[in-house]
């Protein structure tokens, strides 16, 4: 049986992050099997809920599914000199199979530029093959030391766009595009409001000409990467001969793209949302909007009470919302109470015998003002028009989670010009979102690494402290552009 | 560029099935990853129709999504006697991982009974907690000989339910709902008319107490095993010490089944519905139900008749069906038919200049009788009620695709009483589904297949030639209590 007890965020982050994990039952590690984890029930009901937003975004802008092999020969790995730099310390290797060893190994996918590069080079032939733009929800895996549930772990589910086009400039707007994809689904439906930047060539994806990123802000102040696009450039075309005949008749390489988002999103929500009680969760990704709270005590009272219930359920969910039951006998009220706010679930509904005679149920959101005893508000709702009252309170409760997390972020963003400041935002165990003027050197933004463990998150597109205006930087003192972001980061 | 020609099924069925997927871009062999594929965009269409199917129907009986570790440790593999001996010859296994060799191997999954054993052990407790039902979307791994696309291959995606029980007559229900949940999308949905059955002893799933089966009839008279059903018993609960304790706080092994379909479903949907014209497809998995091709010499022409082919097309979209308007220049109609009847889209519509006065299109249908002139039959649809008219026949050709494959296994069924009709039943290059009386021993059967090269498909449940009444065994004249089901297989 689970411990009970969830460790305040004040007393220790990351155990607190664990412990919502463990007590609203999202995942556990696998242990058995070295850095991965399992994704339980209610866990996997938040992916498929971002699943099924995303896949619409990614259809709606042209974008195709299809399914590639898990395995790539480890020579295709190797093809293409940045790529096979940046994975090989972290690849699963197949040596064996069918009772034989291999002639060549395989490599469990870590990514899937260079296999799928290998087909885009069977597929298009001419311009009028391009743009083709594919998707792939798949597994993929890449051997980490130091792992943490959602955030980092072996194998973890995600998306991998990959496109090719004929042009640099179609692909640099393809790289936008799906940036501003995921942008809208974090901040409209994730209610996690990132920062659109581009990355520093030390950050870049191994293989790019330039890396695209979405930045949260977690509740502790630390940055999370929360999804990526990158211009390929015709690295990948020029590695697996990727050609097509342009309108002029002339053999060109293909200029790619590729995006993606993993279960860390999962992780960006609750360090976005959650707090000492467990889990919160905006109701677009709820896997269950309303629990209903049956009251009685004599047996009378319980076959009027559950068919009440039942009934406001089905009319709920007639509305399309998820809606749980919670018949459990021997249980009191406050137990399942409590379990359900551990489970994040966004509104209660207590139904007892004296609300049958009143037609009307209790509602408690899971974050609620206070009442004037202190108490969390709850409000009595009547069974008519209960559809659109619910569905009132519930896009609510999801503005009220992206107005909290925007506040918050802005409340932990500095602008900082000096080098004392600076490390000043980044004493021990601190983090902000910090503006601050930069050389463009990697050099410089390794130093500041190691003084300080805050790394460059991105050259921002937005935000804050976003003005494209020169300065000097706050490490050597040599001129700068503009702004860039720092924080310490997952 | 893919060669143009299907050969006809009467040349050579094994390479028609293969032109058929290589023409409507299904898929095609990974060739550099020995015995996988890829499957391309309009193959992975139709499984997502399948998976969106099936899901529903799981979640409508009470199971929930869950994502367990790829990768399985070796010992695990072991534990389960006769689990190990069916599946080890096919393991793919990763030794190195991190740059390092791992201390124990461990197995990509080729299915996980015995992941998700270790798991359940640590989840249930009581029997409070059960039943547990969980199904998992991934990717497996089979190391195998020999492969064909969607049929066999090194890595596919499958759906795995496993669940746990209380006791063994709960666990054997299970058993049976989720054969029928098969059987019912099959039928209704894929419009492939299996046989529910028993598999026999030999034919059994590795660890189970016994293995249900839905087994479809393909063109050439060979059956195809659609979806496995499995009672495990205690088997993996005494491997992996998953126990409850029982309302009398007894403690208990539970009792778990296991189920699953995969890709190969879309190997059964070319083989019951295809002809030699490409690709035929059930509207109700179909991507595409309907394609317009615009028809127009002129400039004028072509600017009304694509206006009017958009319009047509965003009111049948907004009807809830899926729609492409073929606007490609530089290629004619025939062509573009061609294309199209390839790919198994259900309905063409015509839209030329004449057709404008009219307001009118040109409707035909993949598979249409032949008119007075011997060719396919068309007919003209107005534009009012375009979307109920347009509903109905597709309605009716997923119909029509029913009881046409129905027509053709009853048509290729047999009751043999003899072992020269036997014989003769599945004389070289032939395959019917024959009902012969089976005198129940692996024996038997298998020298059955030695002979013939025909097996037990299963003890039917269901069918034309069921009946439950004794008889003798067509091979020993030993006493059968029933007939049994035997076909050559895929």
């Amino acid at each position: 049986m689970p411990e009970a007890r969830i460790t305040p965020r004040s007393e220790d982050y990351s155990q607190w992050y664990q412990d919502v994990i463990s007590q609203a039952q999202l995942a556990e590690p696998a242990n058995v099997v070295k850095g991965c984890m399992v994704i339980r029930p209610h866990g996997f009901a938040i992916w498929e809920a971002i699943q099924g937003d995303l896949d619409k975004r990614f259809k709606a802008t042209g974008h195709k599914n299809a399914s590639f092999p898990l395995l790539i020969p480890m020579s295709f790995i190797q093809k293409e000199a940045e790529h096979v730099e940046g994975f090989a310390p972290e690849l699963a290797v197949v040596t064996h199979a069918g009772g034989k060893e291999l002639e060549e190994a395989y490599v469990v996918r870590p990514t899937s530029e260079t296999i799928i590069g290998h087909f885009f080079s069977k597929w298009i032939d001419s311009h009028r093959d391009l743009p083709l733009l594919i998707n792939q929800w798949c597994n993929v895996m890449r051997w980490e030391l130091r792992t943490r549930m959602f955030l980092r772990t072996g194998e973890f589910q995600w998306q991998e766009g990959h496109t090719a086009h004929a042009t640099h400039e179609e692909a640099q707007e393809e790289v936008q595009r799906m940036l501003d994809v995921y942008r809208d689904h974090m901040w409209d439906v994730l209610a996690v409001p990132v920062i659109r930047g581009v990355k520093s060539a030390n950050e870049r994806f191994a293989g790019a000409l330039e890396t695209r990123t979405v930045e949260g802000m977690m509740q502790d102040g630390k940055a999370l990467q929360c999804g990526t696009s990158h211009d390929l450039g015709q690295n990948f075309g020029k590695a697996f001969d990727v050609m097509f005949q342009n309108a002029a008749g002339e053999r060109e390489y293909v200029w790619q793209t590729s995006w993606g988002v993993s279960t860390r999103l999962i992780g960006a929500l609750i360090m976005t949302h959650s707090d000492d009680d467990g889990l919160v969760l905006p109701p677009r990704v709820a896997p269950i909007h309303v629990v209903i709270v049956p009251i009685y005590r004599k047996d009378e009272e319980r076959t009027a009470v559950l068919e009440a219930a039942d009934k406001i359920a089905q009319d709920l969910r007639d509305d399309g919302l998820f809606v749980e039951v919670d018949k459990r006998d021997g249980m009191k009220p406050g137990a399942k109470y409590f379990e359900w706010e551990r489970k994040g679930v966004p509104m209660r509904l207590e139904i007892g015998p004296r609300d049958l005679e009143q037609r009307a149920v209790m509602c408690k959101m899971r974050i609620a003002e206070a009442d004037e005893r202190g108490k969390p508000k709850k409000e009595l709702l009547s069974w008519d028009d209960l559809g659109v009252e619910v569905g009132k309170r519930l896009d609510a409760f999801q503005q009220l989670l992206l107005d909290r997390a925007l506040a918050f972020r802005k409340a932990n963003e500095v602008e900082v010009d000096t080098w004392e400041e600076f490390e000043a935002a980044f004493a021990e165990g601190e983090s902000k979102f910090v503006w601050a003027h930069w050389d463009g050197t990697t050099e410089t933004e390794l130093a500041i690494k190691e003084a300080t463990k805050a790394t460059l998150r991105c050259i921002p597109l937005e935000g804050e402290g976003y003005e494209i205006a020169p300065g000097t930087c706050i490490k050597t003192g040599k001129p700068s552009a503009q702004r860039v972001l720092f924080a310490k980061n997952y």
